[in-house]
């Protein structure tokens, strides 16, 4: 049976870059690649990678997990994260967890199985003790929309109470005091409650008593935001304004107000979260809370490099990412 | 150093168990997995699961190769093969190829080397006769969007020429004659000429002469349809209306009109093609051809399930998709 040096010699290279070519890495010339495959394939040579894995540690791979793979906030941040991954010469892997503990410890699992350098969680169902366990062994863990207590030097986040704070202040800025929450029912995932004490924070602000009928659940997607709307109209709530937990249910919402007849925003206006791609395409155009998603992707990434390459780290300061108000023509001036 | 066997004792379960844990798959029991994660922990054991997937070859994972991740389309690819991966009790790992034949190589020998179960490519940048090659090998794999000679009985496509043929033939319908189209400037991915053709092809049943002054190529997302557009309106081409290669340029594209005081039907008349989840939040809604990528994803997913289970697989005639005209409101009667 042939083995790598057989490999080396019918393609003219060097032992090394068969092993590159091999183990998946980005940094080959394509000539030489292709003259490696053409090799592999003539000798019909079974790339043991995993032994070679298990003796050089190195797979030149970084590990991703997402929460889910059909939302454009994911996408974003898979993007960004490859884009910078593969820049550097590695290969970015996904897998999603469903943002449920089980399928988390599962796709965590798999990934570390296949050796890693490098693994980047969004993690919503794993505990924090779970988390710094995972985070303690051999292979270096970044944690994204998530801030592990001990792990700060690992973890990029953003400040949701903040976010949802600013979005409800400017819909009190602009004279609105009936002002309705359409929240995730995802009540184990933390951005929800951080989204809504910051929605309390600023009706308190404001002297604003905050009312629960204001407030309904639904499932955080645009199916959600359009049934959690429909709750509001048939319980005849009497709200001028909308905050919505993210940008799809906001568009679910927008899209059952405008089917029944109110203008946006001259009879309601409503305020997003995320600023996902989605936004571009809605009308009138969503005021909203940027969340620099796809940015922390590539800040994850790079902070992945920094590692592997033994480089000075980001620092924790430069890991907090700031929510920002982008006002569009979602909110008008009530009197 | 621990092995397999003092895992298991220490977490009073059975080595198959401790093994389908440390492989990630799901099948295991909620309480026997938090055992022998525990035990693991506590041992301090570096699972050796390349060793292992050497010895059984099973890694109960199946790779998908995307083109990329930012977009809905692939979204909804990877949502839709990933539920059907976890139903069956495997795994999906995903990595992006980026319409590149060099990157699409590194992609595939990256998921090659972690000894996915099965692969699923959707690869638009490398020829048959490669991906023929790579379809030779131990590990079967499955084309998603592609037509493989020699490889029907594994691919899973769309008819493009007659999607693109129904949604230029829907306009001519209407009474429209002067019919822009607005291309994908990819020119090595197949789907570009046969959409093209199909469009030529609804014209000569017409008797519309194929004029090249309404074609405007542009990269195929919002910012290239925008420019498209601009391009159309610069040079005073006295459209009526427009076909779109896919629903994000036609997204730019309309996006451009309403800015610039366009009413969408009554001064210009559009179609897309993809009917990906963005088509939701436009207004007017989009009228487009329906690709039913999710449901290809999941068909994918199931054909490698079949094929790993030694089940009969899916016929033929189940992998070809058949594309379908979605009639919203972005059309009009032209008179």
């Amino acid at each position: 049976m042939a083995n790598i040096k057989d490999v080396a010699r019918a393609a003219q290279v060097s032992v090394s870059t068969v092993s590159r070519v091999v183990n998946g890495s980005a940094r080959v010339a394509p000539e030489k690649r292709k003259a490696v495959l053409e090799a592999l394939d003539t000798l019909n040579y079974q790339p043991n990678s995993l032994a070679r894995a298990l003796v050089n540690r190195r797979s030149n791979t970084i590990g991703l997990m997402v929460g889910e793979l059909g939302s454009p906030f994911f996408s974003q941040l898979m993007s960004g994260a490859d884009q910078v991954a593969v820049e550097g010469g590695r290969s970015l892997m996904m897998m999603s967890g469903f943002n449920d503990a089980e399928r988390e410890e599962a796709a965590l699992s798999a990934l570390q199985q296949r050796q890693c350098d490098a693994l980047i969680i969004h993690a919503k169902g794993l505990s924090d003790e779970r988390l710094q366990a995972v985070a303690k062994g051999s292979t270096p863990v970044i944690f994204v929309n998530r801030l592990v207590p001990g792990f700060e030097h690992r973890s990029i986040y953003l400040d949701n109470v903040h976010g949802a704070y600013l979005a409800t202040r400017h819909l009190l800025g602009r004279g609105h005091r009936k002002i309705a929450f359409i929240r995730s029912n995802l009540d184990h995932v933390a951005d929800v409650s951080e989204r809504l004490s910051g929605y309390r924070k600023a009706l308190e602000e404001f002297d604003v008593t905050y009312d629960e009928a204001y407030v309904v659940s639904a499932f955080p997607n645009e199916d959600g935001g359009n049934e959690a709307m429909s709750h509001l109209l048939e319980t005849h709530q009497d709200f001028t304004a909308v905050m919505a937990y993210n940008d799809v249910m906001a568009a679910g919402a927008i899209g059952l107000l405008l089917d029944s007849g109110f203008e946006i925003p001259n009879d309601v206006s409503i305020v997003g979260f995320d600023d996902v791609v989605i936004t571009k395409y809605l009308r009138p155009r969503l005021t909203t809370i940027h969340y620099p998603i796809e940015e922390m992707g590539r800040t994850a990434a790079r902070l992945a490099l920094q590692i592997l390459d033994n480089k000075p780290e980001l620092k924790p300061e430069q890991l907090k990412f700031n929510p920002r108000l982008v006002v569009r023509n979602s909110v008008r001036t009530q009197r």
